[in-house]
């Protein structure tokens, strides 16, 4: 037991490294003074170079093996120990089986790629960027032959954001997801332009969406002694238990953008506001992955915050807020524009119907890229074809096109999938939500948003790292995933809102 | 030169993680949540402890060794290097010199000291305080002789804020300083109560506060770009180098108050901002000492922020701002009512003719106590009957006499003389303004505050840490440290302000 007791006293330390390194980020991200960016680079580099240099403490590798000799007979504790042993050494195998000129080289690659990406937006020239994507796609395949040389390589890569899952796994999820969802975006698909929806860019002045997110925060008990709103170009969350922060950006033309950042990062941030404090700086005392964390998010955002009973709740708050701006606006009303279905050639535009598509279409081009089945001079017509036939939406060139992300450019493949996984969990965990608290509705009318967050902190947060995330799914829902119970969920809400 | 070389590389990381903690250190005073406090206190001391491993690295020990046995032939650089070098010296000896059994037994009694002091002060007891007092006096006599055996323990002190100076030469100085200024108090007394102050007291809303406070930044060119303005409990200044902030506290029927500390930290935060781009990150790269630093806060504040020109530019402003609530006072009044004299029995509430009479009465009993010349039990007395003597005030209880700053509960002994080190440096740094820049008060009067600021830059801060104090003092002014200039700018002003 020594040996693991040292263990978790040196992960400690790197946990206590990368919440102050968070920090630093936060502030960079919030309240820098702009001249001071080089500056703070040097501090960034500096605080990362020390956390890699004690995630790969050849320690760690000592104490694993005397701990998985042992037989770590702890008293009644063994599976929590046995997680924590588990994530210690995923972790540890992970750093440590890269040769640093392979990460550095990936460093430096990755900033070259995003440079000339950047560039070849703007001109909505993929033949620019066509190069590096290359270059970064021979980088990454080696990175996961190192990480699993007996493995598919896009598997390696997928298990490092949703552990557990596989291509093969995801494509049976995905492929009735694709098809349920092509035929909602046909049966529901609205005019952007219409005029009904025209109401939600009318200007609402900065104080009053403050208090719209103040009143949102309340109403999720996302707790400001542990948590902060600050204002961001790019909002996000970052932190841990008794600090995790988020962000939000305000448009004075459309309020409901922060309305829906705000629900989206207090998802994010009651999830680890809520890991439970016996989980602590252990390893288990972490998120599960990826595609868990968007799911917490998701769940608060769409499922709760773009439901009737929302805004039923809220709308008259809004109301109260804003002063006559939005008096002729009823509930339906404000229910059918939050979710109208107008498929969208940008991703980051998209509704909830039209989302997970875009997502499924990035994951077979990862899917064929990194198998080389795919030309890549025919990358940006199978992405427009594939568009077209989705979502019924023609691209024109290629910067609204396959060149709209900034992840292949940075590197990032395999981490696409987890946005749809999320919405899949979330159908999933909605029904056992159904079950437990069959008057949630009612509950969320009439003011009471903690039960549904009160249930994902039960059922999932307090969960924290113990189980990989396929297995949490089983565990809480009884079930294998399965797209079904999103798919049935869009088409209930859909058809209660958009029905005739 | 390598051995150089390296030990440079290893002081400026010791630079880059004094930065990461001061961010975090600022985060803590103002954004932090409140319950965060106990999970920040662990990553404070997780970095505290990095840093103090680095500056005791042993390798720097060697380093400067090799350094010091080489001829260190520079090419011209040789003031620059060797200066560098002495730096490291000064820096990991004393770190090096203290066994680490009686630095934390030091931390661990000023922890119990202050608690015990807040307490004793509340009840206005010293005779509760007493044991802590003698026993925090024990140990940082203990740490001064390790410093340096051979050397007077308050002497040792002393060296650690002000290097060079000796409590010898700080009495030559406070001695004339100590009556000058009693003859100045007789001479101006005012009446804390007269009605004529009264208008400073009317209520300024915050948003009206925050207008003023960025309109003095302006007038002094601090530049927002490296630097941000914050609210806290208790003001500080924190950063280096293109990010140096400050913070202010409003009081919403003390304006004044925001005023005084805005123009004092911006006066910290001009001198690291203005640190030469040559010498970053380098030991002489820094500021000279805390008298030093304290000069350019008190330059700021009060030769230039309590002089008549100051008020002639800015009174019209406080006006535009404020509406009605000062309409009626004109800039002669505003200048008596901001140079009143009022001796009070609370030093941070001291004017600036009474506030050296404060720091004076506790360089005499500190010199006093650390040699033993002072009976604990009269300690009271003797600061009572010293402010009847020097203020005429009466103290009542001890919680408005000798309880009153944290300062020797904390542990700190030798620190207060600098607080009036400052204003003496800042009456000799004018005399050369006057010669350099005889135009500077008709340029301050119509607006131009970085007439000002720049002298200072040019002056003192590109000099950062090129000299000891002292040495800096006389290569400004050409002259030893002496009073007479701090006197005689007072008389002027007050007669000028006061005078019949």
């Amino acid at each position: 037991m020594n040996a693991y007791k040292e263990l978790i006293e040196l992960y400690k330390d790197i946990m206590v490294w990368k919440g102050i390194a968070s920090i630093i980020h936060w502030d960079f991200e919030t309240y820098m003074p702009s001249d001071a960016t080089s500056q703070r680079a040097v501090q960034i580099a500096t605080l990362q170079e020390l956390v890699h240099e004690k995630i790969t403490n050849p320690r760690i590798g000592i104490l694993l093996d005397e701990c998985l000799q042992d037989d770590m007979s702890t008293g009644g504790n063994e599976s929590l120990v046995k997680r924590n042993l588990h994530l210690v050494k995923r972790e540890y195998d992970r750093a440590t089986k890269l040769p640093s000129g392979l990460v550095a080289k990936i460093a430096k690659q990755s900033t070259i790629a995003v440079a000339k990406w950047k560039v070849a937006k703007k001109k909505g020239n993929f033949s620019m960027f066509k190069p590096e994507l290359e270059e970064n796609l021979k980088l990454i395949k080696e990175k996961a032959k190192y990480l699993n040389p007996g493995k598919d390589p896009y598997d390696v890569l997928l298990d490092l954001y949703e552990p557990g899952v596989t291509a093969a796994s995801i494509s049976s999820v995905f492929k009735p997801l694709r098809s349920g969802l092509m035929k909602l975006v046909k049966r529901y698909r609205k005019n952007a332009n219409d005029a009904a929806y025209q109401f939600l860019s009318r200007e609402v002045p900065m104080a009053q969406q403050r208090e719209i997110a103040h009143r949102l925060m309340e109403f999720l008990g996302y707790n400001l002694k542990r948590g902060r709103l600050d204002e961001t170009e790019h909002p996000f969350t970052v932190g841990m238990y008794k600090d995790v922060r988020i962000c939000t950006h305000y448009h004075l033309n459309n309020f409901m953008s922060s309305v829906y950042t705000v629900l989206h990062e207090a998802g994010h941030a009651l999830y680890e506001q809520n890991i439970p404090e016996r989980l602590w700086w252990l390893p288990a005392g972490t998120s599960c992955s990826t595609g868990i964390h968007e799911s917490q998010s998701r769940f608060v955002e769409n499922i709760m915050g773009r439901s009737i009973v929302f805004w039923e709740h809220f709308l008259p708050i809004v109301k109260s807020i804003t002063g006559n701006t939005f008096s002729d606006v009823d509930v339906d009303e404000m229910a059918r524009a939050v979710n109208r279905v107008t498929p969208s050639k940008i991703r980051i535009e998209a509704d909830e119907v039209t989302y997970s598509l875009h997502v499924i279409l990035r994951f077979e081009l990862e899917n064929d890229l990194i198998h080389g089945d795919i030309d890549m001079d025919e990358l940006p017509t199978v992405w427009n074809e594939k568009m077209d036939h989705y979502l019924g939406v023609t691209v024109e060139h290629d910067s609204e096109g396959v060149l709209q992300d900034t992840h292949w450019a940075s590197g990032l493949f395999g981490y696409f999938p987890d946005y749809a996984l999320g919405n899949v969990y979330d159908g999933m965990f909605l029904e056992n939500l159904e079950a437990d608290e069959p008057q949630w509705r009612e509950s969320v009318a009439s003011g009471n948003g903690e039960i549904v967050t009160s249930w994902l902190a039960s059922n999932i947060h307090e969960k924290a790292n113990l189980h990989d995330p396929l297995d949490l799914v089983e565990e809480v829902t009884g079930k294998d995933i399965n797209a079904l119970p999103f798919l049935q969920y869009l088409d209930s809400k859909m058809d209660t809102i958009h029905g005739i």
